[in-house]
């Protein structure tokens, strides 16, 4: 171990300071498996104070951080491949309060996504950010990528729940933010900057989260569409007719590598497209307007079948089609584009993006699913098993630099909810202008002016 | 005229650049009527690029901003008393675009809230931010404070419906942020930076605002109450049962000034206390239930009295008898305090300030009224007849350094809504820390690196 791990284990005692090879491994990569993993060491902190003492140290001594959840990330916004300290926020998960009357858990950083949910369910409330990986992604990170999911279009975005904010900057200063208020113009929203910055501006160590009143009682129904314009027109009519809570989509390869994970096909027939909908069901008179609206997509065109689920274990099923798709896919790896544009604007978008990757991809298989009703559209690309992973990507990448081109005509975003780590960072210009990113680095400078904060990733110094 | 102004001249042509003595009193001062206007001139441009035009010349002149709106603010953020251009929005009020699909309005920064409720209402749709000053304040003052008013409790502040901005940045760069994106994880958000930043960091020239469902129908109640207590015991009990559209307080010292003011008084009896209840009625269960908490609330004793109004016309009445409170004070220049905890943090904040304003202000008429629901009090300070105006607002000034402290012990902020401009400045430090000051600091000078816009407003150099 090198003078600089000595002068850090003065602050991290015993068994959390790691540099044992798996250890580095382990906590080197996240989701994305594109980078060896190589980081220095990783720190396990267990307050404030150490992360505190932490970021000192790495200014002290010029060693780059890479703040660290539960890297479930898809960019490489966890990764550390450069010899950077791993400052993981593993031990600190606990929960510090609830408020039953301000509606607020607060809790460290490190805390898993679905305890948040179970805390919240306990009081007779909801934390409505939800998405897939739950059970093992961190708060901090969904803070740090601005997490969206499966409720956006009911809920927003995490932005939304973020009532207060613990961090450390780059500085190693500690500003707890907006500690919870409703109202506060007192200055710059500080606590706005970190939210979405992919820790490069500072750590996050806690969180005051808002909670809501818990979701009606919904119904889901799983509809069969003929192609993008009947998804759009589907989303559309349901909107204007129900109270909506998720409306999602996913095609029908996407339904095929769920089945084949073990998934129950809903329809006989193969449908090209499908959509899950989740609607507010207090009476019959919901319940009419769905089935009135299913019958007139029916006659209108879109709508090709349909079914609504009769019990919760029905609409979990019917949810699994959707959720599932990405664990389905993980085994081969794919590359994933998460791209977002207007809603007014998909329709145009569509028809320019999939003529484009129909182009060229003709012999890869694409999976498109998402959260149509956002904007935002995940597009996975498999790699044919015959062919070098390399080869691969970088075909991807030739693809992707297109693609950000359609976005940029479409005022678009190159990365609607994964953030740009290092997988989207060379297509960022595409969607921010290069006077905004200038503004981005300057404001870096401001708050991490040694340049110690996940240094590389979102744009280069 | 100084060379200086013959060069903006070349931007500005005609009657859009004026100087005469009343344009400058007029367009050098908000409702604080606290400072004397001494602005060097006053631009209106037409277009972003004239702004831009006018920063760049500001920046080569070196000569200090007040970007400028309906010059309603309460704090002096719109004050010009040293020589600064006055940069006017007045003339950009125009409409740009509706989107119904994006459910969006993209309008010039100088229209005034009244003119977006008015377009959002044609299309059936509803701008959910609203206060008294709605038909002269202009919506890029309000991002500027990032506005509250009394919705906030069912809808957000000014925050939640900025989908796109688009800002002329204190180096004169313009940044068109987030372009109405429902999801976009591409970097910092900018744009959040510039709403509360009080013309500090730049100038916002265009906002695409997010329009919402029309509300349900409401009804409207009129509580009388015995305290403080009783106010937050009546706001648990009614956001638990009903569907709160707005929850908003007033003490019978303001009841007395809008009665006078013209208002139709609403009980024979004289009360402590009064809400206003605005809460959805969709139907029978939502009247029984809002009667049964009121007869609760005369049973567990915390209601008094109450009224429902049984028409549009009565529930506009009960309506004025708050929202009348700032115009019926405005004669006697009243000092303001703008003040925020958590809602948890109400009770024992009340108990304390109450305390302190009592024996402090023995002699003054001290009125409160708010925003209850969201931790909001406004409390303002009439000035005795025969006192002289320096020694008044010297006097208040000692309490609110007193109140600051209060309201740091209990985690609060000095501002909720106005901003801190000039007026709250002196206390900006009892809510945010020095190192968040100092971060605030390092963030303007990486946007404004000369310090033009709006220097000495928020805090000093």
């Amino acid at each position: 171990m090198d003078a600089r791990l000595d002068a850090l284990r003065q602050i991290l005692p015993g068994p959390r300071l790691l540099n044992a090879p798996d250890d580095l491994e382990h906590y080197g990569r996240d989701w994305t498996r594109r980078w060896t993993p190589a980081p220095l060491a990783v720190a396990l902190p267990a307050t404030v104070e150490e992360v505190v003492g932490i970021v000192r140290w790495a200014r002290e001594h010029r060693v780059a951080l890479v703040p660290s959840g539960g890297r479930t990330g898809l960019s490489g916004g966890a990764v550390a491949a450069n010899g950077e300290l791993v400052l993981s926020l593993e031990r600190m998960n606990k929960v510090l309060a609830f408020d039953a009357i301000d509606r607020t858990v607060e809790v460290q950083a490190g805390i898993a996504l679905e305890a948040v949910h179970n805390i919240a369910r306990e009081h007779g409330l909801q934390y409505p950010v939800d998405f897939a990986s739950r059970g093992s992604c961190s708060i901090g990170g969904n803070i740090a990528t601005n997490a969206g999911g499966i409720r956006v279009l009911r809920y927003g975005n995490t932005r939304e729940w973020i009532a207060g904010l613990t961090v450390v900057t780059g500085a190693g200063e500690l500003l707890r933010l907006n500690k919870g208020l409703v109202k506060n113009s007192s200055g710059y929203d500080l606590r706005q900057l970190f939210i979405g910055a992919e820790g490069t501006l500072g750590v996050v160590v806690e969180a005051t989260l808002r909670l809501a009143a818990p979701p009606p009682p919904t119904r889901t129904m799983l509809l069969a569409l003929a192609d993008f314009d009947a998804v759009i027109r589907a989303f559309m009519a349901m909107r204007a007719g129900l109270r909506l809570e998720a409306f999602e989509f996913f095609t029908s390869l996407a339904l095929k590598h769920v089945v084949e994970h073990g998934a129950q096909p809903p329809f006989d027939d193969d449908y090209p497209f499908h959509a899950v909908v989740e609607y507010a069901h207090e009476g019959e008179a919901d319940e009419a307007a769905a089935l009135a609206l299913f019958e007139r997509g029916l006659v209108e065109g879109w709508a090709l079948d349909g079914v609504i689920a009769g019990s919760q274990a029905q609409a979990a099923q019917l949810w699994r089609l959707r959720e599932g798709v990405t664990e389905a896919l993980a085994p081969r790896l794919p590359y994933k584009n998460d791209v977002s544009v207007r809603i007014s604007a998909l329709p145009a978008f569509l028809h320019e993006a999939e003529a484009l990757i129909s182009a060229e991809y003709p012999h890869f298989e694409v999976v498109w699913f998402g959260h149509i009703g956002d904007g935002n559209l995940h597009i996975n690309v498999l790699k044919p098993t015959d062919m070098a992973q390399a080869d691969f990507v970088r075909d991807c990448e030739r693809v992707t630099r297109l693609l950000a081109e359609v976005l940029a005509r479409h005022g678009g975003s190159i990365s609607a909810e994964h953030g740009i780590g290092l997988v989207k960072k060379p297509y960022l210009t595409g969607t921010r202008s290069e006077e905004e990113v200038a503004a981005m680095r300057a404001i870096k400078r401001a708050l991490d002016p040694d340049g110690i904060m996940n240094p590389g990733k979102l744009f280069d110094p």
